[in-house]
C-alpha cells in the first residue's frame, strides 16, 4: 500500500497498520543484516523548527539503514530569517527540489498539513504544536505493544501521567480504539486527566475505559503500563503526591509476569532506574522499534 | 573544461558558460533518473561563517545526487573559538585534508580568494561579504533565462529592486553583458539605483541599458522581469511608495505571454502569491535549477 | 586485534599501537585511492556536549572515507532538555540503537567510561573534561613522530607550553614512556610546568627527562619539538615573557636538519607563520594523520 503523506494517527486504517507492522518486522531483519542499499538514491530532509535530537537521529538512522542520505536543519526558521515571514509554503516548495521526502517538526498546529498541500514530495509530521500530532511516535508505541504482547485485541492498557496535555497518551488511546475488546485505564491526578474528546471517541467506538487517580489499584490488572511524564509544573503548588504515579520495584512486584512497561522517553523520576533490567521494562526496546517503524514508513512512502 | 576554483562570476567565459549549461541539462536528466553514484568517493565541505540553510541544502543535495558525502558547519567561526584569531588560512589547510572541495560562505570580502590561495582542494565561493560575490547564484540565474527563453542573445531584461546593494542584480548584469543585443532596464527608486561601475562596464561592452524608477512603463516590453527585494529599511522614512515595484496580477496582465518572472528567493511582498500558478512565474523553477547548476559545477571541479 | 572501546591512552599496549600504525599506513593508501566502501553499512554517531568542528570533521571524514555514514550533534545536552537531567546512560542506550559506534565529547570527566559501561556499541572518547583524556589525539601525535622519524626509540622530544593543564602534552609523555631510550624535555615557565604525577610515572618506567624554563638551551638537541599553546591567562599579570617560548625563523635556525615541529592546532602566536613552508614544520601533516589514525581505529572497532 502506498502512502502519500504521514500527517495524523487517524489516517492509519487497520489494514495499513498491519502492513506497516509486517514491514517493520522485515526492517528489523534488514538492520540485523547491516541495512540495505535499496534506497540509496533517496534523500530525506529533516526540517525541524525546534531541535529534537532524539527524533532527528531516529529518522536519520532510518534513512541511512535504507541506504539513503539526509539533509537536516533544527533551525528551519532560519529559512525565513532574511525576510520577515517567508511562508512555510515557499520553504516547502524550495526544499522539495532537494529531496524525496520531508520530515517536518513545526511550531504551528497544522503546519504539516499546510506543507502537504503544496509539497511535491511526501511530508511526514514529526510533531506540530504542543497539542498536535506525532504519528510516527504513536505507531511505534502501538507496534511495541503488538510485538511484545503478540496481539492488540483483548488487552488491558494503563496510560499514566499528565494526560490532559499528553500528545502520546492521546494518540495511543486513539489508535487502540481501532482494535477489539480493549480496556483502557487512564491514571492521572483529577486535574490532569484525559480530555473528554478522547472519552467521547472511545464511547462511540464501544471501547471500555476507566478513570482513576491511583496506579495502586489498577496496576495488577494490566497487560501494558504506558507511563508518561507527570512532574507537571502546573500542579506543583498543589498538594498532590506525584510520587504515587511513579513505577519502581515496589510497583513492579504487583504487575503481571507477562506485562510490559512502556515510556516514550526521555524519562525523569517516573520510572526508577532500578527496574531497567527487569524483562518487563520494554521502554528501550520501544525506542529501538522507532527505528524499524520509521524505516517501514519510509518504504511505504517511497515504494511505487 | 576543468575548473580549479569558483570564485567570481567574471571568471566564467562564454565557452565555459556554454559547457556548464550543457552539463546542467544533463544533470537534470541524472536527477530525474534518481541520481548517479559516479562521485561516491567525493566529500564536499560546507564551511559557512553564517547560516544559510537554503544555500547549504542546495549544495548538499547536489553532492548527494552525484553520489558523494558532505561535511557541514554553519558556525565555521567555531574553528577559531579556542584560540582568538585562528587564521582562515589554517582552517582551510586543515579542512582540505578531510574533503575534495570546500564551499565557503565568508563574512569577509575576499575570504574565498584568500582560501583559494592556500587550499589543496577546489574552493567554491558561496558569498563573501555583503557586497561580494556569489557566483553559483549568478550562474543559476543566467541558466534559468537560457533554459526558459532558449537563448541569451537579443533579450530585454528588467532588473528590479534595491539595486545599489543587490549582489544578484549586479552579478546578473555583469554576466548578461557577455551576450549579444541585450537590453537591460534597471528599475529602482532613484536612491537605490544600480551603481555607476556596472553602467561603466556595460558602456564598455556596448550593452544597451535604461534606468527607470517605474515598473509600469517598462514591464510590457521585457522578456525577463528579474525581481529582487526592495523593502529597504534605508528609505522607509521617505515618501516612496514601494508597492509600485511589486509584481501582482495587475502587473502580470501587462507582461508578454512568453515572458518570465524570476526572483532569487526568499521573497517578501514584492511578488504576490496570487501569480504563483501562472506559467510565467519561473522563480520556483529557478530555485530547482540551482541544484542542477551546482551539480554541473561540481563535476567541472572534480573531473580530470 | 579487536578493540572494544577507545577510552584512554593508557589502554594501548605497544603491540596494539604497532598494529594501529600498520593500519594507519594502509588507510593513507586507501584515501589516496579515493576511499573504500568496505564499511558502507556502518553508522558513526558524534555525540558532542560542546562543539568542536575540527574533531567532528576529522571523525566524519574518517567514516566517510571508509564508506560509512554519520549522525552528529554538537549540542548533545539537548537530549536532556525536555527533562531536567536525563542520565547520560539513557542517552547512550537510546543512541546505540541508531548506530554502530559513538564518539563522545563529554563535559564531565569520566563521561566516556560511564557511557561504555551501558553501551551496546563501541564508545570512542573524544575528550572528557578539561583534565581528561583524548586518546585519538594522543595516538595521532605518536603516529606522526613515528611516521616522520621512522622510529620511536632513542628520540629526544621537547614538549613546550602551558604543560600543567596540557592534556595533549600529558598524554604524549605517557605514550612515549612505552618506548626505549626516550629523553623528554618539558619546557614551560615554572608556574606552568608539567605535574609531578607524570614525572613519577616516567621515573617508574626509567625514562630520562629534564625540566627547563627556556626553549633556547634545549631546542638544538631535540628530534621533535612538540609545541602547544602557552598564552595563558593565568599568568598574564606576571612578568614572564611568553614570546621566548614561541617558535619562529630564529628558533628554527638552531634546530637539527632532520628534526620536526608539531602542534595539535589551532595555533595562536606560538608558531610563526613564516616557518610554515619549512620541511620541518610537520603540524599540517600531523593534522592530516588524524584522518588516517581515526580511520584505522574505526576499523579496529568494527572488524571481527
Amino acid at each position: 500500500m502506498k502512502l502519500k503523506h504521514i500527517l495524523t494517527s487517524q489516517q492509519f486504517t487497520v489494514p495499513v497498520i498491519m502492513e506497516l507492522f509486517e514491514r517493520t518486522r522485515f526492517m528489523k531483519q534488514i538492520v540485523a543484516r547491516g541495512g540495505t542499499s535499496d534506497y540509496s538514491n533517496k534523500i530525506l530532509t529533516n526540517l525541524f523548527y525546534k531541535p529534537s535530537t532524539r527524533t532527528r537521529f531516529s529518522f536519520e538512522s532510518a534513512i541511512f539503514r535504507l541506504g539513503g542520505k539526509v539533509l537536516s536543519t533544527e533551525q528551519a526558521n532560519e529559512f525565513s530569517s532574511e525576510i520577515k515571514g517567508e511562508m512555510l509554503e515557499d520553504t516547502i516548495r524550495i526544499t522539495g527540489n532537494y529531496c524525496d521526502a520531508i520530515v517536518i517538526r513545526s511550531h504551528e498546529e497544522g503546519g504539516a498539513k499546510r506543507a502537504a498541500e503544496v509539497s511535491s514530495v511526501p511530508i511526514i509530521n514529526a510533531g506540530d504544536g504542543s497539542g498536535g500530532q506525532h504519528p510516527t511516535q504513536a505507531l511505534l508505541d502501538l507496534y511495541t505493544i503488538y510485538d511484545e504482547c503478540k496481539t492488540l485485541d483483548g488487552l488491558s492498557v494503563a496510560i499514566i501521567g499528565a494526560l490532559d496535555q499528553g500528545r502520546t497518551a492521546r494518540s495511543l488511546a486513539y489508535l487502540l480504539s481501532k482494535f477489539d475488546r480493549i480496556k483502557i485505564y487512564f491514571i492521572a491526578p483529577d486535574e490532569l486527566q484525559i480530555k473528554p474528546d478522547i472519552l467521547a471517541h472511545l464511547d462511540e467506538k464501544g471501547i471500555a475505559y476507566e478513570l482513576s487517580n491511583s496506579t495502586d489499584k489498577i496496576i495488577n490488572k494490566v497487560d501494558v503500563a504506558y507511563q508518561t511524564r507527570i512532574d507537571n509544573e502546573r500542579i506543583y503548588d498543589q498538594k498532590i503526591d506525584l510520587n504515587q504515579y511513579n513505577i519502581d520495584a515496589e510497583v513492579l512486584k504487583k504487575m503481571k509476569q507477562n506485562s510490559i512497561i512502556m515510556h516514550p522517553l526521555p524519562r525523569s523520576v517516573e520510572i526508577s532506574h532500578e527496574i531497567d533490567s527487569d524483562p518487563r521494562a520494554a521502554y528501550f526496546r520501544q525506542a529501538e522499534n522507532g527505528l524499524y517503524v520509521r524505516m517501514a514508513l519510509l518504504t511505504m512512502l517511497f515504494d511505487k
